[in-house]
């Protein structure tokens, strides 16, 4: 006889789950939910109340003693978010509810490789901690998005291209032992989408968030879930061949990839061949707000390549959102511009029909929002807190 | 104070879920895996009993009086599965595990319209159900597959292009009334991707499922979910241009899409104006089959431009396995030969690691079976059997 994998339905996380929206709850409407018995929510509440994720307030009333009502505390616990990018490195103390509490953001080369730059990030983290005077056992998680792909279940990055000496690294177990909590490590773009998504599209099922920086990828959210795909390798948007674009060579080794002709890094090598001093994406940027014709139409042509393959996407997975990001967005609407031109042409009529091609709300914010979400949902997860309220049980 | 939308996690409900694999359990076992006490385990499974769904078997025993096991019944209720393509319908009878019980196959063209097909339709499944002695309460819901985009709130084709007098219809309101329970509409080739992932790849998380016939399709499972889109306008692989492809103009009026090239149509229309007396996507099976050299070099490019836009597909989302149905796929391997070809060349090494590419092993089953998977997910979800046990309660 089988014994199912099918985890204990009930337990004090379960009643997290139905708190975790913000809302106060009496006992009553808990019993009313879960279809439990008085006594069985009352030794949850119990349990919950000794976790310290949820508090009791006194509930309005007309007259007579108020009854309790509970609610969850999302600030009883803080989340470490780090994302890690080419050259530059943010740390973040989030709550559990996303509200980013204190930051910073550095320039940091990952191509130092792991050993100075998690120690850079456990630097700062501690910082963050100690400016807001919350002690080690406030820590809840880390998370932290790198750029490339990582494997799920280790969480090690996967011959990343961009991230000499990180390949297979165990970032996971590095900082677990420096900070002693769960470590959730992502590939920076899918943190992205997750943050954008949770924050500024939480009612959207399918949204695609992409980053045009130095390289181009992209986060997929469908069905209001992640798609990481079977090797964590999912969105590699910067390799898709445009149609009908120019056989530009690419560095993966393929050419007429969209990263070889729309990336920064494309924007940059057209600029300086043309005679201009850049040397980043961001010097691209300055040229367009300066009004710089050539970079102004290049960054446009970069859009209608982008077009181009969105509008494969488009057909592939209908979203309702595209969200642009990564520091190319920033030049204001002309990347949109050309990306839109081409979408609205080349998409089939019923796949646009609610679809926004936008740039990204989260001021560079969205891969920590990301992370924070991650982590906040891996340790309020049902089976997490009934382990948590089962340690806190007084013996 | 809010009450949560969460539904009430117990119930009989909620028992059927575990025992859904087919394993035969203890009333010990339930306990066991779901935390409840022997008499909430004891009433539910009484209810189950009287839904018919769950029925008692005596466990093997070395001595003594055995003890009951309980078991799931899949041949309780019967589920009628219809794959509606543009000149064929087929029928089927499923058990509850997806198991076919009879099938009828037989031409009919999908643009006589709604009446006469589905008058068709009501006719081929009574027929099949006095077949095999079953009454019309034995029936438990009814699964439609159709050859256009599906809204799925409503089960209306929205604009089917090659519908013609079926935009907007209520498919579900009219095989409702015919057979008096539940119907479910949804795309063929998304039933197709659900029925050939539930019966050949059910370990799989990212699957596509492309059918190759007089148009091309494609039906998306990622994270072990059917992926629809915002207007169930998903896995429209068609209209998707070919990187380095021919400017080929196409029926929807852009030129380059998948479809002006490499699908059934596309070559029947370059056979024919190479000579060739060929009218049907069948008729180049044929050709190819009986060695014909033009057909099949035309077929083995065909799976070259489909291998360009699936290389597209696996860098955006990391399947470890891509199907390849409908009629062309019954050629032999050049189409895969070809398609292999371009994904191998074009995709980055880590997202085609654990990729097959391979023909579909449900020989046009696909889109019956999932009729069948999809009617028995709805019929059998927690809430619907709640409401099953309680309408069989005794008074």
């Amino acid at each position: 006889m089988a014994v199912s994998p099918t985890s204990r339905t009930t337990g004090p996380g379960e009643l997290l789950q139905i708190l975790r929206d913000g809302a106060p709850r009496a006992r009553a409407d808990l019993v009313a939910v879960t279809g439990h018995a008085r006594t069985t929510i009352g030794s949850r509440i119990d349990a919950l109340l000794r976790t310290g994720l949820v508090r009791t307030e006194a509930a309005s009333s007309t007259g007579g003693r108020p009854p309790s009502v509970y609610v969850f505390d999302p600030g009883a616990r803080v989340v470490l978010a780090v994302d890690l990018g080419a050259v530059h490195l943010s740390v973040a103390v989030l709550d559990l509810a996303g509200t980013v509490l204190a930051e910073e953001r550095t320039v940091c080369d990952i191509a130092e490789g792991p050993d100075p730059v998690l120690a850079h990030v456990n630097e700062l983290g501690q910082q963050l901690l100690d400016r807001l005077g919350r002690p080690a056992t406030d820590l809840a998680g880390v998370g932290i998005g790198v750029p490339g792909p990582v494997q799920q279940t280790t969480g090690r990055p996967i011959t990343p291209p961009i991230m000499p000496h990180w390949d297979g690294v165990d970032i996971k177990g590095i900082l677990g032992r420096q900070f002693g909590v769960p470590v959730l490590v992502d590939n920076d773009v899918d943190l992205m989408a997750l943050g954008e998504h949770g924050a500024v599209y939480p009612e959207v099922s399918h949204l695609l968030f992409v980053k045009v920086a130095t390289g181009i990828g992209a986060g997929i959210i469908a069905n209001r879930t992640l798609v990481r795909g079977t090797d964590g390798a999912a969105g590699d948007l910067g390799h898709v061949a445009v149609p009908g674009g120019r056989a530009e060579l690419c560095h993966c080794g393929n050419s007429g990839c969209l990263e070889a002709v729309a990336s920064g890094g494309a924007l940059v090598r057209a600029l300086r061949a043309a005679g201009e001093e850049v040397a980043t994406s961001a010097d691209v940027v300055d040229l367009v707000r300066r009004g710089d014709q050539r970079a102004t139409a290049l960054l446009r042509d970069a859009g209608r390549d982008l077009g181009a393959v969105l509008a494969g996407c488009v057909n592939l997975l209908n979203p309702s959102a595209i969200v642009i990001g990564g520091v190319l967005a920033q030049a204001g609407e002309h990347l949109l511009a050309g990306a839109r031109e081409v979408v609205y042409r080349r998409s089939l009529p019923l796949a646009t029909k609610q679809l926004r091609i936008v740039t990204a709300s989260t001021a560079g914010r969205a891969g920590l929002l990301g992370a924070g979400r991650v982590v906040a949902d891996h340790v309020l997860a049902p089976a997490a807190v009934d382990a948590l309220a089962a340690a806190q049980t007084p013996v």
